[in-house]
């Protein structure tokens, strides 16, 4: 990664520094003795999400342990306020009061997370009506043009060098990489992701295609300086397009891609590959029918599509404090709600890889690096800042250990090519990450 | 193959054979001139049919061409009659008055029939609802325990003689084989395949393997072989059985598999791997949620499946000549509707491979062996079950070559295991064929 580079958006960034979270550290702590219905909720709540091995420490210091299981986690709340709105929407007030201050964790953040999802997962077989109705998700709010400016903006506007603080110095990857090896470092992990994409679009020189949400344009140049592809590569974050731009420039490669300030329901013109990696979260369900319609269109007729999302085993809302503090409007489709998009365009669905487990790497990562930089994230935003972006890297680590998120890769074509690769063998010709990165 | 055991099972066939075709070659046979309304009938229904390039001789000898293309096709038709039916139910009549000999084709049989899916395909799109409604297919008929029975027995049991003058001689198989390389063998790319789905599998000496739907036992036989495991196998087709237990035990491999003679409803216990190759088509869309259910608590814990089946890119009824003479009962599910298997088990989908083009080869050489056999068939049987089966064969070789039909291999495991292979290079270390078979 180059420093200037890093150095010369700063400026742009602060002056359009994008909503961050806002909620005050709130100070509300008190020592009094909690009530008796007070240690009867915090028991309540524990059953309700399946006993897991946690314990709570109240306010005053007083340990509630329902003892089901031997605790390995200790959760100490600031105050009865904080008990009172875990109880009535831990979705939501997980993430609110871990930002705030006023929930703590004793034992491995991502470690907790995994246990309590897993825990809560087989115990909502067996919720009341009212219960489910009570803790439910919401549906994520309307992703038309205008409103996913917004919702893109509050996330990929944060800063370049915000981002440069923890993802990888190879690609400026912020999807899930590719690990080949499971000893692999970030940077190869995420160049054998970006050469494990163009194996499957079965790639070519003089071949055009077209990105839809392209980041920090990492893929766009690979498929450029490795393939010998024109590129026409989407986006609507005005911060990751300069980055896109400068780096292109300084590699020589803005006369193959093409880096476009647009909404990808924008594109237009005929590629011999279409891909999207890590959009499709952001499109929303109401789009997806839209989208198979435009990848029909955009498409030559033996071309290849490549879809990379992240993805459900069945069709769930997004946890509510993510889609409210983290991503606005995302949803991650079911499989078969991905199939759906497949369907519609009468598309032949040629391979589906889950690298579930990738993503949770993926993540350990950027939280390591992330963990090592929290100072500095604190000086650039806030405390609250800091640990709202632990609890979700931790979140999300434990929700794709927990088999609560997928990663799925789908490629297809349209129905009558039959201008189709043998087999697959020819993605695993030769290793797809450098030997250093 | 032992050409013994073809003899000896041949008089148990002779003696349960089941229903085989029996509509008549009926000779309505006539030279009066067509009426005008006759000529207009043909030109309708080609122009309905999307003006192939197809031109029809009508039983006084007469050509009726429309000349949208050049016509690379004649179709004979011996009567009136036939002209009627075909326009009123082309699905059905194509086959049976071909069948009946009533309908003759000059020109290549799958290269027509790809042809005729290929226009039709794209011209229903314009269809009125009425033409829709009339040349609909219908729903298949039942598939509970005993219709299941019934159709099994239907075309499963026509006679292991008679399949084996046609599939390969070294695992029996009759589902799409794995052309590895395109030059394979059917005998290879058949080894091929069982060794892939082994792979897939991530099979290890004794590990215990259950599976639905086990045809002549090629499978199950392979993986113990091959892989030292236990395999239970299920069939509900005798004449198949027969045949696994005696190849069985030639090969000394009956310690290791237990053919079973039942329906897959009634598999319990629990197993490191569930399989099930071209079964799925025979289970019937109701049966599907049931499916995944018994899926879902045969499969330990850190258990893998993979479900082998014909499919469709978008739901669409089986063709009503192949459900009513060929394979009654018979739906191939939609990409979609596949994963609704795997969405209510809440398994986590791990690979999806689409080998639509292999189906194609597999069933070229399939047919070059029925070809050069058709004389035996005849005398086993009679013309018009040689006619049928000609046309079953061919037709399905241009279902996969139009993308009418697909191939999909799903491998699938429980949401919560994080047992998973790193990646799928494992599948590609050394070839899958034999250098000989």
């Amino acid at each position: 990664m180059d420093q200037s580079t890093a150095q010369k958006s700063t400026q742009a960034e602060r002056e359009h520094k994008p909503h961050v979270l806002t909620l005050p550290l709130e100070q509300t702590r008190t020592d009094r003795n909690p009530h008796s219905y007070e240690r009867w909720l915090v028991a309540k709540l524990m059953r309700m999400a399946g006993s897991p091995p946690v314990r709570f420490r109240l306010w005053n210091g007083e340990l509630i342990d329902i003892g089901d299981q031997e605790a390995r986690f200790t959760i100490h709340l600031s105050d009865p306020k904080a008990l009172y709105s875990l109880v009535t929407n831990p979705n939501l007030a997980f993430g609110d009061l871990y930002s705030a201050g006023r929930l703590e964790v004793e034992g491995d953040l991502p470690d907790l997370m995994e246990t309590l999802y897993r825990a809560v997962h087989a115990a909502r077989q067996k919720w009341p009506k009212w219960l489910e109705a009570l803790w439910r998700n919401h549906n994520p709010r309307p992703t038309g043009i205008a409103e996913a400016k917004e919702n893109i903006h509050h996330h990929y506007d944060l800063g370049n060098e915000f981002y440069q603080l923890w993802l990888d110095h190879a690609a400026m990857q912020y999807t899930c990489a590719y690990y080949e090896r499971p000893e692999l470092t970030l940077e190869q992990a995420q160049l054998a992701k970006l050469e494990h994409v163009c194996r499957k679009l079965r790639l070519r020189p003089g071949m055009t295609v077209v990105e839809a949400g392209c980041g920090w344009g990492g893929l766009a140049r690979y498929m450029a300086r490795h393939y010998g592809v024109r590129v026409d590569a989407y986006n609507i974050s005005k911060e990751q397009l300069t980055y896109a731009r400068e780096q292109a420039r300084k590699e020589n490669l803005d006369q193959l891609v093409n880096f476009i300030e647009d909404d990808y329901r924008n594109i237009n013109g005929q590629y011999d590959a279409f891909v999207s990696i890590g959009m499709l979260e952001h499109v929303g369900k109401e789009n997806y029918l839209a989208l198979s319609e435009l990848i029909k269109r955009s498409l030559k007729p033996d071309g290849i599509a490549l879809l990379h999302s992240i993805g459900r085993n069945r069709p769930m809302l997004m946890n509510a404090w993510i889609e409210k503090r983290i991503f606005p409007g995302a949803y991650p489709p079911s499989i078969g709600e991905f199939m759906e998009i497949c369907e519609h365009g009468d598309f032949s669905v040629l391979d589906v890889e889950n690298l579930r487990l990738h993503y949770a790497q993926t993540l350990t990562h950027w939280m390591e690096r992330f963990s090592s930089n929290e100072e500095e994230v604190s000086t650039m935003y806030d405390e609250h800042f800091t640990r709202a972006w632990r609890m979700y890297l931790a979140g999300s680590i434990a929700a794709f250990r927990a088999g609560s998120l997928q990663l799925f890769q789908v490629v297809f074509t349209h129905g009558d090519n039959n201008r189709l690769p043998q087999n697959r063998q020819d993605l695993y010709a030769f290793p797809a990450a450098p030997e250093e990165a």
